[in-house]
């Protein structure tokens, strides 16, 4: 078997094994018309992998091939596809399908359709599994698979297609922009792009690290000011301050969420997009009352939103920090051993796929 | 010493004792131009009041005239006071002072000033003591005295200066109107108020409660329909139902909140006004996921806000359902008791204050 019937990826057997990767076959989803199969040329390495593989997020079943910031080339197009055509650089993220009929696929909230498919450790509704990134080949609805700007490199690309849009929609959707404060919490492979996105949004933008040595990173990134949640009394002088906090951190668990909220503007919003495997703290329902907060949340963005996200970084020439890894076993071990510590700065990129897999 | 010089109510000594009262001379804060003397006729008993007395809340030093839900004559008006006029019927709600300067009372958010006074249980920035309304007369700035409308009788209109605004106002800042759905969850003292408001304001209302015999009593305020939580699976049948919760329970400590998230539309809002004693449930970052959704809170409303609910009440003929106790050491005792056990349908109002305190 191989190609189109077959496809081969880098494959976890159990959480046990997490950081050991080994060459398997996957079996695709039946080729229908609203398809596109794309041969892979790189793929990010996101948290979500990682918590995935380490069952922080849950149990799986193995052996699973995770990966979804896929860039390749569109290889094999439906007959129904109208916007992708064969030989097109295209992008792939953490969803590959949704029903594009039910109320929210409607009104541009496919990514919060009930029967949305996840890149990996999902099930199609026919029965059939989805294979992650890390892998020689991705099939997906065309209205998951994104046309890349040519004024962005694949491998700067790939991060884009989740960390990116997982920090831009909640941007836009909360109306960022010229008059706007926003704090961004967390700078990592999350937050070193929302704080690209808050600046060419327009809004005043501030950093909120417990780093020291991120300092100069965040004010190049676009940070106005940086702020150190490492001195207890941080939040103090920005009680009021915020419209908007973006929590790219992955150790919300540990925070202290009321001193956030008392740095939000009434009825200004704390939103999560860094999910930690342990609960938020708990908190009194007096938190909110002080200044009408919120807490939210939101999962990845819109079909529209991550257009005009790549279109925003080709223009404003945004760009995550990028360290690549060619794949292999060796490679994909470092990789994911070197995410789970934070050891990394900002993203990675797996690439070199050609190699791996001895082209098509 | 009398009026003006000092005022008299009954004072609850400490937590330890809090079905305990007994008159006290109270000496109010001097009298500013801008400011308001009420003779009282009546005063609402609110949960707030045995959230403070019995310390739930914190500790508070007493003795303590509680009451933050007034209705009686004003008496005497400061020079600078432009709208109240001797002789008129007035309202005090759950605060007395703000400083009408900082960025929030300038946009209309005075009841989120970091400078506000509550009706009792607080010092003016001059280090004298607001006083609560179980009392004979309470001095307030004009800006929180409000005109009571002639077809609302007192004691009907004394729950709405603190449950009617504190459920009127998230409705209306969610902009809750026509071709929205709304959830009230808790049919007590704010949510027998906050179904009425909602239905008035033209939303699909539903009513959530754990109690059968309030069903009847739901649907008469206004709910479409009647969603009992005490079945365990009820939420399931309302996934992505409603655009707004307004969660007026008191036991939201006990709440599985995840459960209640998945009733929300993409972006919608579970929102406190009830204030447990004790922390929220702990919940994980992924209960957002699904659905973008938001947990928020509030704190009263604007003075806007309370002329126009003040008005929709008048117009609308929306009032509480009040059971009226003469004020008396045996009245506070029997209502503190009942609505510390929720045994009340829906508001107390203490009425006869001329017997009590003789008149002027």
């Amino acid at each position: 078997m191989g190609y189109p019937d077959s496809f081969e990826g880098f494959v976890v057997d159990s959480a046990k094994t997490w950081t050991e990767y080994h060459k398997s076959e996957l079996k695709p989803k039946p080729f229908e018309d609203h398809d596109v199969d794309v041969q892979i040329e790189c793929c990010g390495v996101c948290a979500s992998d990682v918590h995935t593989v380490t069952g922080g997020w849950g149990e799986f079943e193995g052996p699973l091939c995770v990966g979804h910031e896929v860039v390749g080339k569109a290889v094999n197009v439906g007959k129904e596809v109208k916007n992708i055509k064969k030989g097109d650089r295209v992008g792939v993220g953490a969803q590959v399908w949704s029903c594009l009929k039910c109320e929210n696929c409607k009104n541009f909230n496919e990514n919060y359709c009930p029967h949305l498919v996840d890149t990996y450790n999902a099930k199609y509704p026919d029965g059939s599994t989805a294979h992650g990134g890390w892998a020689n080949f991705i099939r997906a609805h065309e209205y998951y698979v994104f046309k890349i700007p040519d004024e962005i490199p694949s491998h700067e690309a790939a991060p884009l297609l989740c960390a990116g849009i997982t920090t831009y929609s909640p941007l836009v959707r909360a109306n960022v922009g010229p008059g706007k404060t926003v704090a961004v919490v967390g700078i990592g492979g999350l937050g070193h792009l929302a704080l690209q996105w808050s600046k060419a949004l327009g809004a005043e933008t501030y950093a909120l690290t417990h780093s020291k040595d991120k300092v100069e990173d965040a004010k190049k990134l676009g940070a106005k000011e940086v702020i150190l949640t490492s001195d207890e009394k941080w939040a103090e002088k920005y009680a009021g301050k915020f419209d908007f906090i973006l929590n790219c951190a992955n150790a919300t668990d540990k925070f202290d969420i009321p001193a956030y909220l008392s740095t939000l503007k009434v009825g200004g919003e704390f939103h999560l997009v860094g999910i930690p495997n342990a609960p938020l703290p708990q908190i009194k329902a007096f938190a909110f009352l002080a200044n009408a907060s919120k807490i939210s949340g939101s999962h990845l963005g819109n079909h529209q939103e991550m257009d005009a996200m790549l279109k925003l970084a080709a223009e404003k020439n945004i760009r995550p920090l990028v360290e690549t890894i060619p794949i292999s076993e060796e490679g994909i071990k470092e990789a994911v051993t070197r995410v789970e510590k934070s050891k990394v700065r900002y993203r990675f990129t797996l690439t070199d796929f050609d190699k791996a897999f001895g082209g098509k």
